[in-house]
């Protein structure tokens, strides 16, 4: 059995300690500087008050200060940040890794280097410690419900075949499913996607529904869009050289994203025609990986020259950056083939 | 302004006459046998009965007997059949057509003839009628709502892209939107996959909520079969030379399917631990278009010895032609690439 330990101590991060528990692996669950509240919690009895279940079995649990105490020993690192973590991961725990101990990350997003190139995290990861194997998680997975242990199916994507092979033995349980694949930019593409998107369909909601979701939704307007985004996603996979099956995985977590959560709730704001100020003063300080990646997504597109293909992209890059409130352009998803 | 004839008053051949009747048309709406108490309830006030919605405007209603005057003069034939109806349009209606009138399509399905490969219905049309232009829609609409004018986005398909533009002046509106596809064989495949696929989904349903879908849904289960289903979707259009466009229109196809109508309650059903035949007799006698393409796709796959490549495939196929309850072979949709 292995050392299993976790990074980052938000929904998901700590919902990654279920399999490896059930796995019989030991897990240490390691608060970031912004995790202190979460690790008090768990500390005197386990209750994770954000996931709002209680996490049990071989499990211990550090403060951030405690992190060097927490990397002692362990056989697999689980990077447990989200997108905008990323940057103090580097930073903070990268120099701490030993070469021999694979990284594995949940963290959804791309970064866009100096020249424009577009990159996905692991391969960002990689430049700043060439000599440790970084693997990520990506595809549908509410933390709820992985904690509760209903069926999952994501993909593990990294490096190298043989890393992904041992810590899909570590993961893998009879309700977490895993598929294994070297198309690192296909996967981390298609799942920073789906943030965006799902925030795209779930314009015609609001449309629809208005800001509280309080009329009977609309499907034909609804997949519609749906079909729209993994247009686009399709699209942009290509583009970044991503395999097919990749894209695949984020239509599954586009589908799983827009029946809940922030993005949905952004979308739906926006579609009842509020502008982004309004909007953003509803949803009071909570952090929006979608308007991150629509704006590193649309100036990649824009950069080369490639963005009217991207008609969705590029609506809900003017409705996150105006406060212009424009209709969706329907008339444009129209195409001949 | 021309004369569209619609024939068959089901739910989806009837809402064709709202964006025909918005741009100004004719329509004629045509019963077949099976349609009399639809045409009664249409020729005393406009009411249709499964529609539950009042058509009106430049329309007149037609008993099957009154085929002939429905279609004197006709500059636009709408086929408004369900799969079920294939052959006795075929057998009724094709001699009657003159073979400069277009025929627009909504029948979803595909037919295997003796050798095996498998047609969709406007390629069948076509070899009984070689001189009549066939074409089809496909993509995510639900019938109540194309009524309702909401935002819809589908895919005309044909032989000839000169006739695909007539068909989509005759039809496109501020709400009805259009895509042009000589995809054939793409579109019709993946909108006809749409429903054996939807049935699969839903098996996440009642797997989670009980067969009267009264707990909770799980949505990491829904997204993972979803996930599986649109990479099979995607394999068989692959299979039968269709575009990948084509594709994402059965996934927008997919998303809308799920959420309501025959094909999701009979998922939900098989889902919870019901057989078939339980199944059938909750469902009494609503005929299953998905049931019909499971075994269409599944003896064409197996015929090809590809069977094994399709993991959920199989499974509904034995779901609905066995009474064996057998689990969804989760780990079989775990792959790598």
């Amino acid at each position: 059995m292995s050392i299993v330990t976790i990074i980052g101590a938000g929904m998901m991060g700590s919902a990654m300690s279920v399999p490896a528990l059930d796995n019989g692996h030991t897990v240490r669950l390691c608060g970031t500087p912004l995790d202190t509240e979460i690790i008090d919690g768990l500390k005197s009895g386990g209750f994770h008050k954000t996931l709002k279940r209680t996490l049990s079995g071989n499990i211990s649990f550090f403060y951030h200060e405690e992190i060097k105490d927490a990397l002692r020993g362990a056989d697999i690192v689980v990077c447990g940040v989200s997108s905008f973590g990323v940057e103090w991961f580097a930073d903070e725990i990268l120099p701490l890794l030993s070469p021999d101990i694979p990284v594995l990350s949940i963290t959804k997003g791309l970064k866009t280097l100096e020249d424009g190139t577009l990159i996905p995290f692991p391969v960002y990861l990689k430049s700043r410690r060439p000599d440790v194997s970084f693997n990520a998680v990506g595809g549908p997975c509410i933390s709820f419900e992985l904690c509760d242990r209903i069926h999952t199916e994501v993909a593990f994507c990294g490096f190298e075949m043989q890393t992904l092979r041992s810590l899909r033995s570590a993961f893998e349980t009879g309700y977490y499913h895993l598929t294994l694949t070297t198309d690192i930019a296909g996967i981390e593409t298609a799942v920073a996607l789906k943030n965006a998107y799902a925030m795209a369909v779930s314009l015609a909601i609001g449309l629809y529904s208005g800001q509280d979701n309080a009329e009977p939704e609309k499907y034909n307007a609804q997949a519609g869009l749906f079909y729209e985004a993994v247009k686009e996603m399709g699209g942009i996979v290509k583009l970044i050289k991503g395999n097919e099956q990749s894209l695949f995985f984020g239509a599954g977590d586009l589908y799983v994203t827009v029946f809940g959560g922030r993005t949905r709730r952004l979308g739906t704001l926006l579609g009842a025609g509020l502008d982004m100020e309004q909007s953003l003063k509803i949803l009071k300080g909570v952090t929006l990986e979608s308007v991150a990646i629509i704006k590193v997504v649309y100036e990649y597109l824009a950069r080369k020259g490639a963005e009217k293909d991207y008609p969705l992209m590029c609506h809900i890059y003017e409705r996150i950056t105006s406060d212009k409130i424009s209709e969706i352009p329907w008339e444009k998803f129209a195409t001949e083939y």
